[in-house]
């Protein structure tokens, strides 16, 4: 091998691939993405406080983060470690899970009905409005000591007073809640006293009672007993409840499962162990059992800045006590701007042991420890809603650099935007609140992500009746009737020809379609670079399908197929990619089995169609076997084939009936197959046998026929018989005397005459075969 | 915002992504892959010679290209453009389909047995044992010119020699297949002579005798009436035949279809211009109707070398001519190295016109010629055998380069490796030939894959018994069980805990498995740079799956279920990105609808049902639409019932088209419903107009009628007019004078007698339609 190949030069690559920029809220701006260690992306999404059913904000977050990951694994083809937490111990869980708790405890020990009882639930609704309704209460249901039980007809009376109840409502529409609860308990309680009066004191009654004023009822009982109930497990269980459901809601809206999933009560020695380094480290300090985070000491400190995504936030007091919960307690706190780390437990909350005596964390250490504990010292991605943005993430943020001692501790912050319903913020109280089961009773999974794609990932959404009506509907037609066209096309063309498919040449129509998708293959891909643009890729895939069908109108019948299949195809594929598609490929296993293993019901899928096909059948038969034509003949002949041919490959079995309508049966093609052969074969058989049978008889036949041949006259005489047997015959050839000139014998001649009989009748057969050629 | 966000900088990539490199022909080694316009990469792979059923080789090369180009989409995200070629011009083709042609076209003019056709069969018989038997042959068989009948039966007896014939054998393997076919022949030769012997001459026997002599009674008509055959579409007859039969193989064996396919046949115009341009060029020219490539003229020009891949091969007479095919000419060739762009047609070859007059292409300027038309003056990777390397690939480039007047056609030429079968070349005489048929008996699709990607692509691969009872078993044995126990834990999980999925919490065991799924992410991804090394890529894989094993076995019950949930769906989807799942994920659509959940492909299993029932329908249609009889009438009545009532719920739409051949469409049956109740709205409301102007018509003509009612005679008397107004009428009741007695004037009696006729006619056509009822 002396001769040497020539020198070879590396290709240029002379459009530069587009780079992935993301909108960082650490810059406010759309920043390059480079992860720290190769192909591999550490990213932390903030999960879900457990304690109620999800709705519309969530599945715009959620779905919206799903997204992104997909894109992010599925298109890019990064290695994403996708870590998400469940928030499991929070204020709000801790109050409702004690509530139910209180009050299922005093259901089961509620065994009659009773007047204490009916006064307890009285006074609880007493207790609650005097709180509530406050100041808006007439003089003589203002509190006072003592004289309450009088009080209760009069509650009564205001509560059903419809101009009251309006003058409430204009005041604050929550009370909404209380009126139609009070209305309820009024109608309990004259049930319960109607019982008591007739001398009944049924349970029964008695928890028809308690639930129908259990909402104020466990309020009363929360402010009573509330300092009995500290078991943990307690409002772990009502978490373990709403993220089951969580789960189930997000699996409906195709939002894929986080590859590590983290809960708060899980880690929570984790936590205590990361408060107590970041007091070492000199940024917290204990006061009376609670740890609280320096934010003045952090940000004096060098490399480090408090507040780096909103710092003009630092002082916003608003926000800063919203992220404490409405179970804090700020005693010994040096700072506004500081915050829990841990919290010394109070009556009634759940609690761990810590240095600091019994406690449980703060809200925002949570996340930085989870993610510390799964992630390290530092993730390329840490995304929430845009609300998590100040404090819960700068806060997340300095208490983790706190700890790694590090600058950055996350590398790209992504928030996604708000979402608002017909242009309002979504709440209970503006009656535009839509849970996640209700939004999916009206509309399908993929028509919300639809919606959400054609929307910025970190823009609000306005999620309104016309946009789904609108804008996401036409997107569903369009390509829907693009992919029904395309795969009709496919398979007439497939069905068609049996040997080839098509003609395949390019002509200028077929250059430009073709150039016209890889160039939206390149507009696809610039525009999930520029920080995830799905409207402007949803864009390019309808412009793609719009010059798409252009091309197969234009062409008509002369159309390439491989050229529209190939667009069909990575359309689908971009669609799935973005999580629009129906079957989840993630699945586990090299994928699925052939059908025949599979768990769907193929009788049934296919049984339908079977139906129609047969019936059609039945009825071209009938009308064929009614009239006798050569067109009519050729009908029943093609029902034979459609029987005995075509359907017996795809293991459809026919059995016509004498009502003339056949019995359709699934049956392996194997075995139908064989027992076509099989009657075939003993059609064949009995044909033979026949045939045999047939040839044996004319055989007989022609032997009979050829006994015949001899006239009687000449039977007795020679050549036929031997000379000399007989000496002379009468007219007809019968022998009359023997070789020796004596007369037969009355036996002799009796034999002879009926043999000349017989051979008269043989020989008169012989004569008319004969004739007949 | 005057307060600012602090500083934020760039990331580094600390372990910088391992960059894709493939092993190039071009320069033997390893280089960096870099494509030519950002992430768009232009791909040509040699397609097939379709004249024979496929055969290991193929699958070895094609499930091998189909391997290389999943990892190029489906892993790195290139957008690929891959074309591959239909070779249906080719001297193997033409031979074979015109030896078919010969031999079918004999048959069907042999209308009775003869000793003609006899001895015809004879002595092709006796020329084809001095051809191929040659020397073997005894002294009194040598071939001599007059004696050949009496030779005959010598011959005869020779074929049925048991030593003569071991002595054949022994010297050449190729003797076997022609012993089996001569005595067969023998055999139908006896047979045909009893029947002429018994004076019977049916064509069923010469038929039989025929087709038991049809290889080498080809051959004979073939070398006498070769000349006749000039008809293209006779060879593209064949090639269609067996194109359609290859990639039914490729589909079973799961290797994608080309994005574009181009078969030589639908481009020989292109073809002729191409070879104009490289004459023009002047690096070709003609020779009595043929053009052949100038190789010194090229290699010598500024800026291209001849023979890139292999400059060693340059002078190889044995590789030279192997690649000018069987029917070469070489009249007029300047040197041997030199190789014919267009063939002068000879008798007998399929020939397209020309400047120089009728030929047909060479081989290797198809490739040329397609691959531009579709990709242009450069591509990114071509690919093909390793077999093809020289000189097909290098007369592709150096012809390609010619025309485009460029240095470098191909950037990356990448071949795969040869296939031997236990350790030896397979081939038809070593009696260890292989068709795709034959292995897909004995092993799946799955393991034939899985034995390939254990070898490196470009590497010579042993196919052994041996390797795939043992490595490939072990492999699919081990992630088998893996993803059995995997599922059969995840589904215990999700039974076992209906609120929660059990402990989440990382262990330093459950850090230690994540820290090694992503060591394997990073090994996985390093091996597929490395030129595709899809043996390390599966160690790794293999590695991974015992790492997890031991977690599940030392872990028992207390196992973190997300994490080896993560990583099997990640080996999962590594192996199905490989083509080694069930099920083709780049269907068209959005993703199979909601059949119970299940991964199934609804159209492709309902689709051959729908076309059975549909092309059953169109045959009765097509009959009933022939005659004119009401059953035929009320057959296409059905016709319409099926298509407008009983598909329409089951979301079938048959679309009727002019050939005769109704499109079937799978539609969501809301839309089907709609369309058609809106098709019937329109068709009601024509009716209804049409029946309105009907009644109008009838009333208009009722009104005629009854103006028609009173005679002419009577009708300028009273009662139908006033009295007085006429004094006397004629005897057909014209008026003659007025009231007055006064003679009509001129004008007035024209204008009586012309109401007069008027009237007579109406009142004849109410008679008329009186007297009809």
């Amino acid at each position: 091998m002396s001769v040497q190949q020539p020198a070879w030069n590396l290709p240029q690559n002379r459009t530069a691939e587009p780079v992935l920029k993301i909108y960082n809220s650490l810059t406010r701006s759309k920043t390059e993405f480079v992860p720290r260690n190769g192909r591999h992306v550490k990213w932390y999404n903030c999960g879900p406080t457990v304690y109620d059913a999800s709705h519309m904000g969530h599945a715009r977050n959620y779905v919206t983060q799903d997204v992104l990951r997909r894109i992010m694994t599925d298109y890019f083809g990064y290695d994403v470690h996708f870590v998400m937490n469940i928030t499991d111990i929070d204020d709000k869980i801790i109050q409702r899970a004690r509530q139910n708790h209180l009050l299922d405890t005093f259901r089961a020990e509620t065994t009659a009905l009773s007047l204490d009882l009916i006064s307890q639930i009285q006074s609880s609704w007493r207790t609650h409005v005097r709180e509530r309704v406050g100041k808006g209460l007439p003089q003589d249901l203002q509190p006072s000591e003592g004289q309450e039980d009088q009080r209760w007809p009069r509650l009564v009376e205001l509560i059903q007073d419809k101009a009251w109840k309006e003058e409430c409502l204009r005041r604050d529409e929550k009370f909404d809640m209380y009126f139609s609860s009070a209305t309820r308990t009024l109608a309990a309680i004259q049930i319960a006293k109607s019982h008591l009066e007739g001398g009944r004191t049924n349970p029964d009654v008695a928890h028809e009672l308690i639930d129908n004023s259990k909402d104020i009822l466990a309020q009363s009982l929360d402010s009573q007993y509330y300092a009995t109930v500290t078991d943990p497990a307690i409002s772990r269980a009502l978490a373990a409840h709403w993220e089951g459901q969580f789960f189930k809601d997000m699996a409906r809206l195709r939002v894929r499962d986080p590859d590590t999933l983290t809960r708060v009560t899980e880690y929570v020695p984790e936590i205590v162990a990361f408060v107590e380094r970041i007091v070492q480290n000199g940024y917290a300090y204990e006061a009376q059992g609670s740890v609280y985070f320096d934010t003045l000491a952090f940000d004096r400190a060098d490399g480090h800045d408090y507040a780096k995504l909103e710092p003009w936030s630092k002082g916003n007091r608003e926000l800063l006590e919203g992220g404490e919960g409405d179970l804090s307690s700020k005693i010994g706190r040096q700072s506004s701007s500081d915050f829990a780390l841990w919290k010394a437990s109070k009556p009634g909350e759940p609690s761990w042991p810590s240095p600091w005596g019994m406690g449980r964390p703060g809200w925002h250490i949570e996340c930085s420890v989870m993610a510390s504990a799964i992630l390290g010292d530092n993730m390329d991605i840490h995304s929430g809603g845009i609300d998590l943005a100040f404090p819960h993430h700068d806060n997340e943020m300095a208490q983790s650099e706190a700890y790694h001692k590090c600058g950055s501790w996350v590398n790209y912050f992504i928030h996604t935007g708000h979402l608002h319903i017909e242009g309002l913020k979504m709440s209970k109280s503006l009656k535009n609140f839509i849970t996640i089961d209700e939004i999916l009773e009206k509309y399908s999974a993929r028509q919300l992500r639809l919606a959400f794609l054609t929307q910025l990932w970190n823009a609000k959404v306005d999620f309104s009746e016309s946009l789904m009506t609108g804008e996401v509907r036409n997107i569903e037609l369009t390509l829907n009737n693009f992919f029904t066209v395309v795969k009709a096309l496919v398979s007439q063309a497939r069905a068609d020809v049996t040997k080839s498919d098509g003609y395949h040449h390019y002509e200028n129509q077929e250059h430009e379609l073709t150039s016209s998708f890889h160039e939206s293959q390149t507009t696809f891909r610039e525009a999930l670079c520029d920080s995830f643009n799905t409207p402007a890729a949803i864009d390019t895939l309808r412009d793609l399908v719009s010059k798409t069908n252009v091309y197969i109108n234009s062409r008509s019948k002369g159309l390439n197929i491989g050229v529209i299949e190939n667009i069909a195809r990575w359309v689908g594929q971009m669609l799935r990619m973005l999580g629009l598609g129906e079957g989840e490929t993630s699945e586990i296993g090299w994928g699925q089995d052939n059908l025949g293993d599979s768990n769907i019901n193929r009788d049934e899928l296919l049984m339908p169609y079977l139906r129609s096909l047969s019936s059609f059948r039945d009825g071209v038969r009938h009308l064929a076997m009614q009239k006798s034509d050569t067109a009519l003949k050729d009908i029943l002949a093609l029902c034979d084939k459609l029987r005995d041919v075509d359907l017996v490959p795809l293991g459809v079995a026919l059995d016509d009936q004498e009502d003339g309508k056949a019995l359709v049966k699934l049956v392996p093609p194997a075995e139908l197959i064989k027992a076509r052969d099989d009657k075939r074969a003993q059609i064949d058989a009995k044909a033979a046998k026949k045939a045999a049978s047939v040839e044996a008889e004319r055989q007989k036949r022609l032997q009979r026929l050829e006994k015949g041949r001899v006239t009687p006259q000449q039977m007795f005489k020679p050549p036929i018989i031997p000379e000399g047997l007989y000496g002379s015959w009468n007219d007809d050839g019968i022998p009359l005397t023997d070789g020796e000139g004596k007369e037969l014998s009355k036996n002799q001649a009796k034999k002879v005459q009926k043999d000349w009989a017989a051979q008269k009748k043989l020989h008169d057969e012989f004569l008319v075969w004969q004739n007949s050629g």
